[in-house]
């Protein structure tokens, strides 16, 4: 018997862009809902970037009708692509039809702009009472940014993260993943099953609007600690690797590396002082409070040894007394680590003619559910299912695509 | 008629501590979860940290039994506090009736330590087969770290995100936010939320294991950007606040702070060439790749020009011509945004007792749903409700409660 699939049964148009929108999608896709990406004419911007992974396998010369990006191979997984041109007329009735049609609108555009196209929020709803429409922004659509366009970085800056991350005495830091995209990816998602599971017990089964803005996002990922007590306490608004909370809790240089060590329990501090050759401070600074006090000499105790020893040697002794510690490791040495390998976190991407995977890798849908199945059959090449979409789901006849087409609704 | 809630029905136990499942069983409440938080005598280390919010309001002395810590009052939202002493034979086996009336149960203890408990996933199974178990730990159930405690700092070491975090000649940087707990939280919520709608769906109404790792969450985020053919690249593990992708995109200082930018349109860069009073460069970088190959010239042209303007004259120029630009804000004064205040993405904590807010705030649930009530009723004082939720939900009798009391069985 196959797995149950969380979202069988919902069809989920995914008419976003870039980043935000399209993992939203992905992760809807990954819990079994047919998702339909439909893309403007020759696609976003991500369908510009080489190298491109073909039927043939990769190359960087020029893209094929089936070549695909790293990009949508990614992103685009457990997808269908449907090119319709929104510009168009016909294009656009077509796409109506189609949210008629559906359960979930993914959309990412700048507020107002759904609007221009004639479908505001009241007009959504006429169409589709049960449709569940979510949009993503940089700011949500009320209040003075609302009309302001965005991306990752300048929310980043925005929201005071920039400026928590890095050095007291250095610059403020951008977060090397695209979390101003991500995470309201994953929240989008979060508000969309909610959204969807409000609607089966809904007597009149309606959907709703879910409204996500990057930086609401952001902001609460980062007010999760009590920073109005900091800035009250006067801690610096960075602090580097260290916490101004405890002692030894810092990233540590090692003779080959770095190491991230923490000591979280008194037991942990007295066998570490042994470790590090210093067993008297263990009685020098017995509590918590003690360490705290002294925390630059705690600390500059624990890197002074680290900075002797190998970084495996440093993680094997600290894990043997049961401190959490772990090496830092490379921004691109993930597909190596073992534990990474065993969860197959990350997994090898593959075009949909070929045979065997590429050599490249993306995120596994990071979510082990233990009677589910969450994995996605490859992307589509732009626009692959266009005709078997507006076949099979608007019931559109080999003469209308025709005439669609010569129409310039499908690009 | 009062707004619906999506999770209204299901109950959840948070037997979670620290951050990861304390934020998740928040998300949950906020959707309309019924959450009875089920902690240990004493609480976790997150109840020993002053200042105090009391009935009083705040104060830094000794912590009175109604008094709340800033976690307690964040995390703790729409929840019910229940203490039970799991190492007390009669304390485990409430904690195993409730259970058994749950939808949900939330923790991260470490992979085994609910197997010592007695509470296998064959046993949680047989005990209740509609429950739906999520599990948060640092690398997951299996696998070569599967008994490692973990924690943020740790995991966002080992997963190459601090490796990734910072400058190409400057350390591995930790992220100002606690993202190898909270997106693990966000992804859990996601998966709980998806099981729940799996289960309303199986003839069988069966729930089912949600395992969630940090490592694998923060990953997953890293890897949206092909990360291995960076490397292929020998693009830098680092870059910094810019972008090797594009030109102009970075921070840049300016005469009193700093300010994120980032072209992304031809006509952009035509006008901003103009503001930067260089016009001429727009016809001798006249395209993205142009750009691209004197990326440090071009970055050094809107860098020089930045440093003699205030960051309000810089973004207004540059929204202006359209493009994506914001002020780096400070960590601490997202209280202060507009958009933060328009949005209310902060909101007062009150203590359940007062009846004006503290001056403390917490992030509101980052998801707008247009039908859906998210607010949550104030945190419980440690063990406020654990007569009550043993009264109503296993319906003890004050004889049982007295006897359950002199037991040890609640603390």
């Amino acid at each position: 018997m196959p797995a149950m699939k969380p979202l069988e049964g919902i069809r989920v148009v995914d008419a976003s862009r870039i980043v935000s929108g399209p993992v939203c999608a992905w992760l809807l896709a990954s819990l079994g809902a047919e998702v339909i990406r439909v893309e403007a004419p020759g696609g976003d911007v991500t369908w510009q970037a080489p190298p491109w992974v073909g039927p043939d396998g990769v190359h960087r010369g020029e893209r094929g009708p089936r070549d695909l990006g790293l990009s949508p191979l990614r992103r685009g997984r457990g997808k269908k692509s449907v090119v319709l041109d929104l510009k168009n007329e016909a294009g656009l009735a077509l796409f109506r039809r189609l949210l008629a049609k559906s359960d979930v609108l993914v959309e990412n555009f700048v507020p107002g702009a759904l609007a221009r196209l004639g479908l505001d929020d009241d007009t959504l709803e006429a169409l589709n009472p049960r449709l569940v429409h979510c949009s993503i922004t940089g700011y949500g659509h009320d209040g003075p940014y609302a009309r302001r366009s965005s991306l990752d970085l300048v929310v980043q800056a925005m929201s005071g993260l920039m400026a928590k991350t890095g050095f007291p005495d250095g610059p403020p830091t951008k977060v090397g993943a695209t979390v101003g995209d991500q995470v309201p990816a994953v929240y989008a998602a979060l508000g969309i099953v909610a959204a969807l599971r409000q609607r089966d017990r809904d007597p009149e089964g309606r959907g709703q609007k879910v409204d996500v803005a990057m930086l609401d996002a952001l902001v609460s990922l980062l007010w999760d600690e009590p920073l109005d007590e900091y800035a009250a306490r006067g801690v610096p608004e960075r602090v580097g690797n260290g916490d101004p909370r405890g002692a030894p809790l810092d990233v540590y240089r090692t003779a080959d590396g770095w190491v991230a060590v923490v000591v979280t329990a008194q037991g942990q501090w007295e066998e570490m002082a042994a470790v590090v050759g210093r067993p008297e401070l263990a009685k020098a600074w017995p509590t918590p409070a003690s360490r705290l006090q002294n925390r630059d000499a705690v600390n500059g105790v624990v890197a002074d040894w680290c900075r002797t020893q190998k970084t495996d040697v440093v993680v094997e002794r600290f894990r043997a007394i049961g401190a959490p510690v772990g090496p830092v490791q490379g921004a691109f040495s993930a597909v190596d680590d073992p534990q990474v390998r065993h969860r197959e976190a990350l997994v090898p991407l593959r075009h949909p003619d070929a045979e065997t995977p590429s050599d490249y890798v993306g995120p596994a849908f990071p979510v082990r559910l233990s009677r589910a199945d969450t994995d996605t059959a490859p992307a589509d090449p732009l626009g692959a299912s266009t005709d078997a979409v507006l076949r099979d789901v608007l019931e559109c006849s080999d003469e209308e695509l025709a005439a669609l087409r010569d129409e310039g609704a499908l690009g």
